[in-house]
C-alpha cells in the first residue's frame, strides 16, 4: 500500500486533504511527510491575493482561477489550488448565495483544489499553516496556488510576503478610514486590480494607485507593478490580469529575482523553525524555572529584562555542569 | 542631573515621549531603562479598544479619554494615555477635519499622552512596540491606558489580549463581510460598543451581539460582556461605557482575574523575550552555517525540516567541543 507521502505525491486528492489536516492539527506526523515531499516541491506559482473585506476578492480569486483552468491564449490550461483565510471569503463558508453558486463549478473541477484555512473561526496559526499548506499543494502537484488573505494585520502581510506574486485588491471609492492602509500595502503588491471597476471613480482610483506606486518607488528591480481593472462578477478584465500574473511569474525568472525570494522565504522558514526549536530545547532542560520567575515578575520583584538573564544563566549551567 | 529613568518615572512628558521614541528605533538603551522603571508599573488599567475601519473607534477613544479626565460620577479625575495602532486613526494623522479639531483640544491637556506608533507607514512591529511603551507610560504614571487597535489581524488580537479590558467597537449594518470576522473578535471582548446607535439598525444590532455573546459562553468566569449603544461623536453613551470599563477594572481585582491575566502576560511576555535571546545566542554561536543550509534548502537538496537538525546538531557539537 503507497504510503501518505506517495499518494500525496502522486497528487491524490483524500491524501491531500488528509495532510492539509494533519498540518491544521499541527500533528508532527504532517512535519515528515512535508520533508518527504520537499524535493516535489518548489514548481508551483504562489500568488497572494489580498484586500480588505468587501473588495470583491473572492469572486476575483474564483474568476482567475476559471481563467487559469481554461488556458490563456497561448498558454496550456494549468491546475489551481485555493487556500482562502479570510474568515468572511465565500470559500471559508461565510458567503452570500450567489457567490456560492458562483464557487461550485469550480470545487466540481478535478484540476481544483480549495480548502479554507479559517474554517475554526480562530485568528491564530493561519500563516504556521499556510505555508505547509502551500507546499503540499506544490507537491501535488498544483501549479498555481492562490492563497486569498484580508490583507489588513501583519499576518496576512506576512503570508503574502511568502508568495512569488502578490496580487492587492481595491474598488473604487474606498473611504478615507482605508486610504491610509494602503500605502503599507501597496509596498507589497506586485500587480494592483481595481475590482468593481464598473462602479463610478474606478479611472479616478486606478489613476490615484498609479501615482502612488509610483512614488514608492517600487520598480527598481525593473517591474512596474500593473494596474488593472476589474469586474470579477462578469469576468472582465480578469484575462488581463491572469496574463500579468504570468508576465510577473516570467519576469521573476529572467530577472532572477525569483530565486532571490525563494531563498529569502527559506532563510525566513528556518529561522522560525529555528527559533521554535530552540525554545523547545530550552524549555526541556531548563524550563522549569520559567513559572517560577514569572512570579517574581508578576510582583514587580524582578523586570522581564532581568528574568530572561536569570533564566538562561541557569539554562547554561545546567548545560555545562 | 536626574536620569532618563527618573525623568520618565517622575511623570516626564519629554522624558516619556524620547522613550517611547527609543522603544519603536529597537535601542537597546530603552531595555534598560524599562527594566529599571518596572517597579513602577502595574498600577494602569490598560484598555485595548478594537473595531474595524470605519466604526469611529478613534472618535469612542476621544470621547473615553475625556470622560476619564473629567471624572465619571463618584469617580476621581484620571490622566490617560492613548496608543494608537490603527494607521487610519486621526490619531495617526489618517484623519478628517473635524476629528482633528475634536482631537486638539485632548492633545493640549497636561494629563492626556498620547502617541501614534503607526506612523512609520510600515505594519511590522507594531505588537513589539506596544507593550513597553504602554509599560513607559504606566511607570510615568498614567492611569488609564487606551490603545487603539483595528482589530482584524492576528497582530491586533495579540495586543487587545495584553490588555486589562478589551472593548469591540461596532457599528449597526455592517456588511456580511464583517460580520464572518466578529466571531473570532467577539472571543476577546469584555465590553461591546455599538457606536453610531443614531443609525437605523442599532437596537438590531444590538440584540444579535447579544445573543452572539451569550452563545459564546463568554460569562463563565462571571462576567457578562455589557453592549453599550454610544454615539462618540455626540458623547451619548460614552459615560455609561467609561463605567463598564472601571465596573470590569473592579471585577478583575474582586474576582482575581486581573491577577491571573497579569501572570499570563508576564509568562508570555517572558517566553517571547527568551525566543528572541536564544536565537541570537545560537547566532552568534552557530549561525554561520545557516546561509549556506538555506542554499541547500532552495535547491531541494535537503528539506527544512533536515536543516533544522543538520544546524542544532552542529549547533550542540560546537558547544560541547
Amino acid at each position: 500500500m503507497p504510503t501518505l507521502t506517495e499518494r500525496v505525491a502522486a497528487g491524490d486528492r483524500r491524501a491531500l486533504a488528509q495532510l492539509i489536516s494533519r498540518i491544521e492539527r499541527e500533528d508532527p506526523l504532517a512535519q515528515e511527510i512535508l520533508a518527504e515531499l520537499h524535493p516535489f516541491t518548489g514548481r508551483a506559482t504562489v500568488v497572494g491575493v489580498t484586500g480588505a473585506p468587501g473588495t470583491g476578492k473572492s469572486t476575483l480569486v474564483n474568476a482567475l482561477a476559471r481563467i487559469f483552468r481554461c488556458g490563456l491564449a497561448g498558454e496550456p490550461p494549468r491546475t489551481v489550488g485555493i487556500l482562502a483565510l479570510d474568515p468572511s471569503s465565500p470559500f471559508s463558508g461565510g458567503a452570500l448565495l450567489g457567490d456560492r453558486i458562483r464557487m461550485r463549478d469550480l470545487a466540481l473541477d478535478e484540476g481544483v483544489f480549495i480548502r479554507s484555512m479559517a474554517s475554526r473561526g480562530c485568528l491564530g496559526g493561519l500563516s504556521r499553516w499556510t505555508l505547509p499548506a502551500a507546499r503540499a499543494l506544490d507537491a501535488a502537484g498544483f501549479e498555481m496556488i492562490l492563497i486569498e488573505t484580508v490583507g489588513v494585520g501583519q499576518d496576512e502581510v506576512d503570508i503574502a510576503r511568502q508568495a512569488d506574486t502578490v496580487v492587492v485588491v481595491e474598488t473604487p471609492g474606498l473611504g478615507d478610514d482605508i486610504q491610509a492602509l494602503k500605502a503599507g500595502v501597496l509596498e507589497i503588491a506586485d500587480i494592483l486590480a481595481v475590482n468593481k471597476a464598473d462602479l463610478p471613480g474606478a479611472d479616478s482610483a486606478a489613476g490615484s494607485l498609479r501615482s502612488m506606486v509610483d512614488r514608492s518607488g517600487r520598480n527598481v528591480d525593473g517591474w512596474q507593478p500593473p494596474i488593472v481593472q476589474t469586474v470579477a462578477t462578469t469576468g472582465r478584465g480578469v484575462e488581463e490580469l491572469a496574463a500579468a500574473v504570468l508576465r510577473h511569474r516570467d519576469h521573476l525568472r529572467q530577472s532572477g529575482e525569483g530565486e532571490r525570494r525563494d531563498r529569502e522565504r527559506v532563510k525566513r522558514d528556518l529561522e522560525e523553525r529555528l527559533r521554535a526549536r530552540l525554545f523547545d530545547r530550552w524549555q526541556t532542560s531548563g524550563g522549569k524555572e520559567l513559572a517560577e520567575v514569572a512570579e517574581k515578575v508578576a510582583r514587580r520583584e524582578v523586570s522581564p529584562e532581568q528574568a530572561v538573564q536569570m533564566l538562561l544563566k541557569e539554562d547554561t549551567a545546567s548545560q555545562t555542569g
